[in-house]
């Protein structure tokens, strides 16, 4: 998600510890602990202006959440709907997905959600798009055996690549839904991006994928 | 597919030995003979009135096809395709997708192609498709290692089914289409419900799945 710069977004991020986790390193193995609770820890990566993980939040009480984007202005925002939401089981960290293993304990991390990724459509960029074989060993180091990643897009050209990434670096996929608006799923939080894209008529993608 | 029935269908097919053969089981491990040369084995499971296998054998005149279907009078309309085409690479097959074993030798059939099966949309005709895990276990067996299966359809329900369903068999997904006519896809050969389907703006989704 590219938004505009904002200004004042370090100082508000930093004025709100409470949910923005600015030491990160330091949380590493000890996230139970910052949650005060022994709930399960389900992380967005890419979290943009936070809807998801808020709505996620709201909808599972006995979940903790952690929403993850390496932009300030990005996640200042998301702190916004936080702030608002005023509710205890969420944290945000600005950080990069590609360094997940300096802020969490191998198979710390319960469940892990991609949404709308950037879809660096051009070959050359294969490397930098979320689903990419080097991201997903880290999020394979993080998340326990037969760990599970969730992952929806309205990005045709990113989810054929994502599916064949996820398969061919060994997952299982669990169930694929091709246009998740007209199916029966239930408890479906829409993040910013979706709400926008299926007003629009565009069929959002979704995954369940499991490592092995 | 499903045609009203053909009168003299029959006679047809009997008629004309010399594509049609009649007596599989005797042709098992002996395909590079009925052909007469050494050429590679591609087979289409539920080859309906036969257009795709037809216009793959006028492409690859270096591989020989053969059309399966086990309805009489669908075969009998892909016999005067192929008829017409007057081609030397294609035979066809009056067998059900389930028995194949009784007419392929281990690893005989070099490459299977699926198009447009039926999709058994309930539950409890699950294992009627011929994605289900069942003819997954045939197919692997006439096929070499590493074999593949391509298969295409417009079934949003069945191509959802079909990735999880080849997914959790073990295969790997290698490529994946889910808008196949926009894409840059070279040398598609359209079946009839493919031409008939995209017509109305449908879109048809393809993978290429591969055994391990």
């Amino acid at each position: 998600m590219r938004v505009r710069k904002r200004k004042g977004a370090e100082e508000h991020l930093e004025n709100n510890p409470q949910y923005v986790i600015l030491n990160p390193e330091e949380a590493k193995g000890r996230w139970r602990e910052v949650f005060g609770n022994d709930n399960p820890v389900h992380i967005e990566v890419g979290s943009g202006k936070g809807a998801f993980i808020t709505g996620m939040a709201a909808q599972n009480p006995q979940i903790n959440y952690i929403g993850i984007d390496i932009q300030r202005s990005v996640l200042s925002y998301a702190l916004d709907k936080v702030l608002a939401s005023n509710l205890p089981n969420i944290k945000l960290l600005l950080v990069d997905g590609s360094s997940l293993t300096n802020y969490f304990a191998d198979g710390e991390v319960d469940l892990m959600y991609l949404n709308f990724s950037d879809p660096w459509p051009k070959t050359r960029h294969e490397k930098r798009r979320l689903t990419y074989g080097s991201f997903l060993a880290t999020y394979e180091q993080i998340l326990p055996a037969e760990g599970e990643i969730h992952f929806k897009t309205d990005n045709r050209g990113l989810f054929e690549y994502s599916l064949a990434s996820f398969s061919q670096y060994g997952m299982i996929l669990k169930k694929v839904w091709l246009d998740l608006h007209a199916s029966d799923y239930e408890g479906n939080v829409m993040t910013e991006y979706e709400q926008k894209f299926s007003r629009k008529g565009q069929v959002i993608y979704r995954v369940e994928a499991q490592f092995k």
